[in-house]
């Protein structure tokens, strides 16, 4: 990394000025957004607000219209509806929202930004849980075998890395706050590894769900008791939500990427170029 | 962001030491890194490697002992098989390594650890459009629709994403050296958008793998010709396959979002934590 010509004088002019280190970055009039940067964080906010919201309304409409609407125990095949509902509410809306909250919220106090992404991950807990539940019971009544496909598997896996982040980003952010001086450290260390691992476990969550969308797909192209048109309508829907999934995931990295220092700003220090 | 303690007395001290501003991150003895992070470093690069080159031969091998080997034009069948091999090498092995060697590569000159990442993502083009041209020819031989299913689909964005990507990037980071000073605006505006677009084209490639194995694997499935064993022990070898590639999607992640900079080292702008 190069140190950008003039950074030694701004921290001169910052130092005489002084208290230089409890000023936020974008509360500096130096980082003021331009036009540009303003328009590019308005349109990644729509856009993935339309996406994150319209992808759950999708499966909705897909399952209440194509796949018989939801049940309980009662109703095994509907039972196992709510699965696809339950599983991309958390881990794909809750989630997605709570990730750009945290890393596009610029007008809130930090403290409350990571009490509402906290907040959003817990609220996707019930969701996964009943998600599970729903297609473990529904294969059981069913007597089809649990954990035999790739979708499981990486299900499996993605349940485990979200249980594990939200755990860890607790303790870490929140509980060590209590003594924030002493745990800086720590905490800094931590951010790096909690963000490319939840980046790493949206992705996971997506490429999960698309496989469990493309498994459901194959057994509906196989389905006898279909006629042709519909399979037809199922399969693009399924596949609309899949691409709309892929898409999030494009969107999010794209997002999480993009500090709160636009490329226009100045930064003291830069990535190797 | 905040700046750190002392980060200004340190500036001062290197601008009485002189010239800081010529010298790189990782040739400053500050910035040594311990034990540790050369540990972390060694893990990500050899599990890495052993995870890219593995779900190469793990895909070679089904095709050859499972789907019969390969052939051009005198036999579809055969031809198709072309397509998962040189797609995964082209898409997954090729430019993986191109990433890893940019992000992590720390002892060549800069310039030529770019030259190596463009000349990976090269060698990948080839392989690609092989991949798609066999797939595409075995389809219209078997009289099999094109661009019907959501693998396709996904894979006609990954395909656009990544030549954009190389276009752009080779106009930008290597073209527009010719006049470096002049373009450095411009270039150090593009870094964070080649980066993030080239990790969720990564990702792409993973889903769009992951969703073309599940295809092949739920056709394998319903194949009267195939016995129940050899069902199922492709079923382990493709949910094998699909494990691997998303385990790789992990890694790359994590090592791209770790940057040159060890935690422990001192840092002059930081996150907000």
């Amino acid at each position: 990394m190069d140190i950008i010509n003039g950074s030694f004088i701004d921290q001169l002019n910052r130092a005489i000025r002084g208290k230089p280190k409890q000023k936020r970055y974008e509360e500096d009039p130096d980082n003021a957004w331009n036009c540009c940067s303003w328009c590019e964080y308005l349109l990644i906010v729509i856009l993935s607000t339309i996406l994150l919201v319209g992808v759950l309304i999708l499966t909705l409409f897909w399952v209440m219209f194509y796949r018989g609407g939801f049940a309980w125990t009662e109703r095994p095949l509907q039972q196992f509806n709510l699965h696809p509902i339950l599983m991309v509410a958390g881990f794909v809306t809750l989630s997605g929202f709570s990730i750009l909250i945290y890393r596009l919220c610029r007008c809130v106090k930090h403290i409350y930004v990571k009490l509402i992404h906290m907040f959003f991950h817990a609220v996707a807990i019930p969701c996964i849980a009943l998600g599970f539940l729903s297609v473990f019971d529904s294969h059981n009544a069913l007597q089809k075998v649990n954990f035999y496909s790739l979708h499981s598997w990486l299900g499996f896996v993605t349940m485990g890395m979200f249980l594990l982040q939200f755990v860890i980003g607790f303790f870490t952010f929140l509980v060590m706050l209590c003594c924030e001086n002493k745990t800086y450290s720590c905490r800094s260390a931590m951010v790096p590894i909690h963000a490319s691992l939840g980046l790493a476990n949206f992705w996971l969550a997506i490429a999960t769900s698309v496989t469990g969308i493309i498994e459901k797909e194959r057994e509906t192209a196989k389905d006898p008791n279909l006629s042709a048109e519909n399979q037809l309508i199922e399969h693009y829907i399924t596949s609309a939500i899949g691409l709309t999934l892929v898409v999030i995931g494009i969107i999010v990295t794209f997002a999480v990427r993009r500090t709160n220092a636009p490329a226009s700003a100045k930064v003291y220090v830069t990535e190797r170029i």
